[in-house]
């Protein structure tokens, strides 16, 4: 983890927090340890990949910003996002019956769907177990609500999948819950955890609201990228699961009567329909246009770090805002 | 509810505290109508079936053994530990792959296993949502400690399926985590947020989790006994899942080197197998060591309380002991 801030194709932003991104880390494989040794191998499984934490990032930067000495706290609080986080990612992997992740094979596809369900049940109450080692009641609560917000936000997506009536705004619940909700609480409580007076916390809240709704508006357009071979997964992927995204949402506007996405959701089976939806999406201008939205949110997220004072701390929370917009994978 | 007191078929220890069993119903109620309008009848659908809520019961009890005017508290935690129990269960009928609960579908069977998976997500963070709203630390980290245990011992359970060389040790492990530990909880985050003394909290702790214990003897018995008809699911199917409880390990003890329960691990197709395991138990004189091994548990959870005050509830906590060793379905 140390090395990490010489290798260049690491993100500058991770400089000022690489002591405590190696104590997550630290945490993390510690976390996969515990328990009975037919467990250990499940955690070093989904807790070893190698992930960009960037959900502790935000959590370590947010409280630095305003407070160097609460490391330990941010700690903690930075090790409970990301668990559940991966948490969240073992159960979608299960729903969707993805066989990989991160090139590794998924717990689902690996030991089956029963004991990912289970896995993904301990993984969340170990992050509730850091999470309650703050000793912060309103950090605590913060965290808790997201996590009914991230489940509900599942849940819609499952609920409404292969229906084509959604509006913009059903998307934006949609993945204020699923997304943007976890990014705010790094946010919110990285900022509390260290002290900041209740406008901090908000503006904290506000930055990782915003810099989630970008990420996910990013991912969406992702999805219609590349080549299957260069994913790894089908190209319009979200569509074939039938998720509505931001840019389908605009050819479904533009084109309200009649168009393929419309078709596809009618006759999911029929591979013609999503092939002419993905053509459709590539080819016209609503990539751009979603992806000025997610440089909306982008922006907002900066205004929303315009006023803390420590400009270390700032400029990789801006920098957070440049990667997550120029990702592309 | 109200009228639940004047039925002679339910047990009296309910009586002391039929006004917060009301009141946990109502938040319970409350619970199923938040969301959107997809999830409300998924909620109504778990939520709405009348349990026998023996988990709040004991939460209210210790309690009010101790303090009669914090029912705000112990109401929402009565809840926040019946929700958890109803959580587990939704992965659980989705593991097991269980077609109905309590006479009506089970979510998997109704609305598919990926809907169950992301319901007791959503149902699991909002019992923490309830315990959160306690403001006590120490009941909120009670708390998450036993969701870590629960899902350690389902994920024992499946992990361990079909491995005969278990041992009693694992068995007691099992069952602390995958059912004691929420009786514990309740037991002792009731005394907590009663502000009972130190040993007080460890005595309903104790008691919580010796009825606990005996609660899931009890019900390992009940699965070799009537006939599939009366029980709606095949006798000895614990059994069939890989499930290795206290009637067949005591088989196994008597007869290690060949018995048809090890037979049947070797080859869980082979029905003849099933039943030859099935008779065997009915047949000998495990399933009555394994009901005096439950009496053993609930007369430590009576030596518990022994010491209580508080005449009323104490006999309500007796009385919860005799009716979950007496308990016949």
């Amino acid at each position: 983890m140390m090395s990490k801030t010489d290798d260049p194709s690491i993100p500058s932003f991770y400089k000022p927090i690489h002591g405590e991104l190696a104590r997550v880390e630290a945490s993390l494989h510690e976390a996969s340890i515990g328990g009975f040794a037919g467990l250990s191998s499940l955690l070093s499984h989904v807790l070893g990949s190698p992930g960009k934490r960037i959900r502790p990032a935000v959590e370590l930067l947010s409280g630095k910003a305003f407070r160097e000495d609460r490391s330990d706290l941010l700690v903690l609080m930075g090790t409970a996002v990301e668990l559940l986080h991966i948490a969240t990612l073992i159960h979608d992997d299960t729903v969707d019956n993805s066989p990989l992740r991160r090139g590794k094979p998924t717990v689902s596809s690996a030991w089956g769907r029963d004991v990912a369900v289970l896995l993904g049940d301990y993984v969340f109450a170990n992050s509730a177990v850091y999470v309650c080692n703050t000793n912060n009641v309103r950090a605590i609560k913060s965290f808790s609500e997201t996590l009914m917000a991230l489940s509900s936000g599942e849940l819609r997506e499952i609920i409404s999948a292969y229906d084509w009536r959604q509006t913009r705004e059903d998307y934006w619940e949609r993945i204020k819950h699923k997304t943007a909700s976890l990014f705010a609480t790094a946010g919110e409580t990285g900022a509390l955890l260290a002290d900041a007076p209740e406008k901090g916390v908000q503006a904290m809240k506000s930055y990782g609201h915003n810099v989630g709704m970008a990420f996910q508006i990013i991912d969406d357009i992702l999805d219609f990228e590349g080549t299957e071979a260069e994913v790894g997964k089908p190209v319009g992927n979200d569509l074939l699961q039938g998720t509505l995204t931001l840019p389908a949402l605009l050819i479904i506007e533009r084109y309200p009567k009649d168009n393929p996405i419309q078709r596809l959701f009618q006759k999911p089976a029929e591979q013609e329909h999503l092939k002419a939806a993905v053509e459709m999406i590539r080819n016209s201008s609503v990539i751009q246009e979603s992806a000025d939205v997610a440089k909306g949110f982008g922006d907002k997220a900066l205004e929303a770090v315009k006023g803390l004072p420590n400009h270390v701390y700032r400029r990789s929370l801006e920098e957070i805002v440049e990667y997550v917009l120029s990702r592309n994978k």
